[in-house]
C-alpha cells in the first residue's frame, strides 16, 4: 500500500446531515490508510502535493462517478445469512424459535461457519458495507472463524460472540459460568491478534436470553475490559411484556441492562421501536447508541421508531440491516449516524483530514447494470439520488478499508 | 423457433392468489410460442412427447432454478426513465410540470427517443417484464420508435402515444384535433404491423390535461377502433379537488371519463387511491381495471390504496411500477392480476396449456449475484421468497416473450 492521489467529486455529509459535495478536488490517502490532506484540484498544488507525501499512485474519477464514506452496518446477524428473506411470516419471538435458532445450532460446524461467513463479509463488502458491528453465534470457535474472515478480507469489523443462558431451545444454550469464560475467552484472543480493524463486542442476545446474573458478570467484563457492548432492546411489544415478566424488579426493560452496568457510551442497542420517556432519558444520559433496522421493523412489524424524534434528544442513531432484506433510503444520511452510534465517529464515515479511508467508488452508467442509467441531465445530488434507489453492488466498483482496496470490480475503464 | 421442452420445476399462482408449484414438470411449446402440452415428468412420456410434438430443443433446469410467468407491468412511462429515482420529493402536480413535462418534450428529437426507449425496454427485459403497459409522449413519431424498439427486442407491449390538450406547460401541448388525428394515425399505423405482441393503446393523460371534447372524441376512437384505453384517476386529493374545479358540472372524477365512453372493460386506471364509494362501484360496473402502483403512491406520498378492499368487490388490479424506483413486493402474486387488468389473462400469466409462453427462468446462488444464496435448507417457496426479496435482474437468468428467447445471460451452465 503505497500513499495515494485521488482526483474528483466526492460526497459526505455535513454535521446538519446534508450533502457535502466537493467537485473537483483532491484527497490524499498516506500507507496507514490515514487521510492526510484534501484540497480543491489544481494542477500546481496536485504536483506539489505528490511531491510532498510521495505519491506514487493517482486515481481520477470520471463524471459518471464519485467517492462516498463506506458504508456502516450497526446491526447486522452474519450467522443469519441462510435466512436473509426466508419467512417473514412470523413474529419475533415465534420467529426465534422456528428460523434463527435452528440455523444458529449449525456453527458448532466450523464447515459450515467458514462458508457463511465467508459470503456474508463477501456480500457486505461488495455492497460497499466497509464497517459491521456483527452478532455471531454462542460459538467462540465460529466466532474466531468470523474473525479470521473479517481479516482475510479486510473489513473493518466488530464481533461479538453471543451470549445465552435461558429460553433457548434444546441445545442451543450456556450455563453462565461456561457464557463468561467463553466470552473472556473471546475477547482475549480477538486482542491478541492486534488489528487496528477487529474489535470484540460483549453480546448479551436481550433480556429474555440471559438472566441477571449473566448480566451482571458480563457487565463486570466490560468494565475490566473496557471494550463495546451490543444487544437488542425493546424491539416488540411481545418482547417488552415478556421482559416484564421475567423481570419483575426491574423499572422497565432498559433498566434491566442498566443495573447490570451494560448501558454505556460503548453500548449499541438494536431497533428501541417501544421505549417510554423514561427509558429514552436513561439511553440519553449513559449516552448509549441505537441501531435503528426499518427494515426488519417493517418486515417482522414490529413497530415503527419516530428517528427524528429521537435524534432531536440528543441520542445517537445508526442504521443496522439486521441481516434483513433489501434496500434502507436514508444508508447514505446515515453514514455519520452508524459511525457515531458504534464510536467509530472519531476514526470514519467523514472523507477528511485525519480520518481512515473506509470509501466507496460508484460509478453510474455501468454496463454492468440495467437500470441505474445517467442520460446528461442530471446534477451530482441527482446521481447520488440515482445511486440510492436504483443502485446495487454493481454500481460499487471500488472499495477501501483503511486505504486498503477490499473490491475491485475493474468496471473503471468502461 | 422450433418445439421445445422444458423439465423441471415450475411455479405460477392459482385461481386464489397462492403459490402453484409444480416440482419435475414438463411443458411443451410449439413454434407459435404456445403451451401445447403439460404434465409430470417420466422418461418415457418424455420420449412420446418428443415425437408427437416434434421437439427439437430440450431444456433442463436444475435444483437452483424454476421458472415463472414473465412480470407484466401494467402501467409505465417508458419516456419518465430519465427521472427514475430522482426528485421524489415533490406532489403530484409540481412534479409533473418540474420534472416530467420537460423530459417528455425532448421527445420530439428521435434520437433521444431512441436513446431512452431502448433502455427502457433493455433494462424492463432484464429484470423479467414480458409485458408492459406504456405511456409514451404526445410525440406519435417517438411513440412508434417504441413501437419498433419493443418488436425488434420481441416484448410485449400496449403502446399508448399521450393526448393533452391544456394545462401543460409552454410547448407541450396538442390541439383537441390534432391530438384526435394523431391518435388515429398512430393507431392505424401500429394495428398495420400486424404483430402479435403489439397493440395500441388509447391515452388520455388525465382529466386536467385533457378537456371533454377531448375526451369524447377519444372515447368515439375508443368505440370504433375497440383498442385498450389507459389513464390516471385519482391518484393524489390535490389532483381530485383541482378536477372538481375543472368539471364542476360531472358528479365526480371517474364520472368524466365514463361519460365520455372512457370507462369500460378494456380500460385501465392507474392509481385510484382516492375513490369514492359511488366512483368504485362505477369501477365495477364497467369492469374497468387499477394499475396499482405502491412505489409510486409511496415515493410521492399520494395515499395509499386498499388493494384486498378493492379486490373484494370484484375490481381487477394490477401491479404497476410507474416507473418509479424500486422493488415492490408483490410483484409475483400480481403475475395474474396484471394479467387480467391488461385483458392478457387468456393469454399469459399462468403456464399452462393454450397460453402463450412468456415466462422467466430465475437462478439463485449465481456467482453474479453476491446476496442470493442458497445454503440447502431452502424449500421451493423459500427459493420463490430469496428471489422476490434478495434477486435482481442478476438471478433472471433467461426471459420468453411468445416462446422466443429476448434475454439470456448464459449463466446457465454455472
Ligand atoms: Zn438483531
Ligand atoms: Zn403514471
Amino acid at each position: 500500500m503505497s500513499p495515494k492521489l485521488i482526483i474528483g467529486t466526492i460526497v459526505d455529509s455535513n454535521a446538519d446531515w446534508s450533502l457535502r459535495i466537493r467537485e473537483n478536488h483532491c484527497i490524499i490517502i498516506d500507507d496507514n490508510g490515514t487521510i492526510v490532506m484534501e484540497g480543491p484540484f489544481s494542477s500546481q498544488a496536485v504536483q506539489q502535493w505528490k511531491d510532498k507525501y510521495s505519491v506514487t499512485e493517482v486515481v481520477e474519477l470520471d463524471r459518471e462517478e464519485f467517492l462516498l464514506p463506506g458504508f456502516i452496518d450497526s446491526h447486522i446477524h452474519a450467522s443469519q445469512l441462510p435466512n436473509c428473506g426466508l419467512a417473514l411470516d412470523l413474529p419475533l419471538l415465534k420467529w426465534l424459535q422456528t428460523y434463527t435458532f435452528p440455523i444458529e445450532t449449525k456453527f458448532a460446524d466450523p464447515q459450515y461457519a467458514q462458508d457463511v461467513y465467508s459470503r456474508a463479509v463477501e456480500g457486505t463488502l461488495a455492497s460497499g458495507t466497509t464497517g459491521a458491528m456483527y452478532f455471531a453465534t454462542i460459538h467462540r470457535d465460529a466466532s474466531e472463524i468470523l474473525c479470521d474472515i473479517v481479516e482475510e478480507k479486510g473489513q473493518r469489523a466488530m464481533v461479538g460472540k453471543v451470549c445465552m443462558n435461558r429460553n433457548s431451545f434444546n441445545g442451543y444454550q450456556e450455563t453462565t459460568q461456561n457464557s463468561l469464560n467463553e466470552s473472556k475467552l473471546f475477547i482475549a484472543g480477538v486482542q491478541a491478534r492486534k488489528s487496528s480493524l477487529l474489535d470484540p463486542v460483549i453480546t448479551p442476545r436481550f433480556v429474555p436470553s440471559c438472566d441477571q446474573e449473566l448480566l451482571l458478570g458480563l457487565g463486570d467484563l466490560a468494565k475490566s475490559s473496557d471494550v463495546r457492548i451490543q444487544s437488542h432492546l425493546s424491539e416488540t411489544l411481545a418482547e417488552v411484556a415478556w421482559v416484564k415478566e421475567l423481570e419483575p424488579t426491574s423499572r422497565d426493560y432498559t433498566d434491566v441492562y442498566r443495573q447490570a452496568g451494560l448501558l454505556t457510551a460503548k453500548t449499541v442497542m438494536a431497533h428501541c421501536v417501544h421505549l417510554s420517556n423514561a427509558e429514552l432519558n436513561a439511553m440519553k444520559e449513559a449516552q448509549t447508541g441505537i441501531a435503528h433496522c426499518p427494515n426488519s421493523n417493517c418486515s417482522i412489524r414490529s413497530g415503527n421508531m419516530d428517528v427524528r424524534q429521537i435524534q432531536k434528544r440528543g441520542i445517537k442513531v445508526g442504521l443496522g440491516t439486521d441481516c434483513s432484506a433489501g434496500y434502507s433510503p436514508s444508508m447514505l444520511d446515515a453514514m455519520r449516524g452508524s459511525a457515531s452510534v458504534t464510536c467509530l465517529d472519531r476514526v470514519v464515515g467523514q472523507l477528511d483530514e485525519g480520518f481512515q479511508f473506509d470509501a466507496i467508488r460508484i460509478r453510474l452508467n455501468s454496463k454492468a447494470h440495467p437500470t441505474s442509467h445517467l442520460f446528461g441531465h442530471e446534477t451530482i445530488e441527482d446521481m447520488v439520488h440515482k445511486f440510492v434507489f436504483l443502485g446495487d453492488d454493481r454500481n460499487v466498483v471500488q472499495v477501501w478499508v483503511n486505504g486498503r482496496i477490499v473490491k475491485d470490480l475493474g468496471l473503471t475503464e468502461h
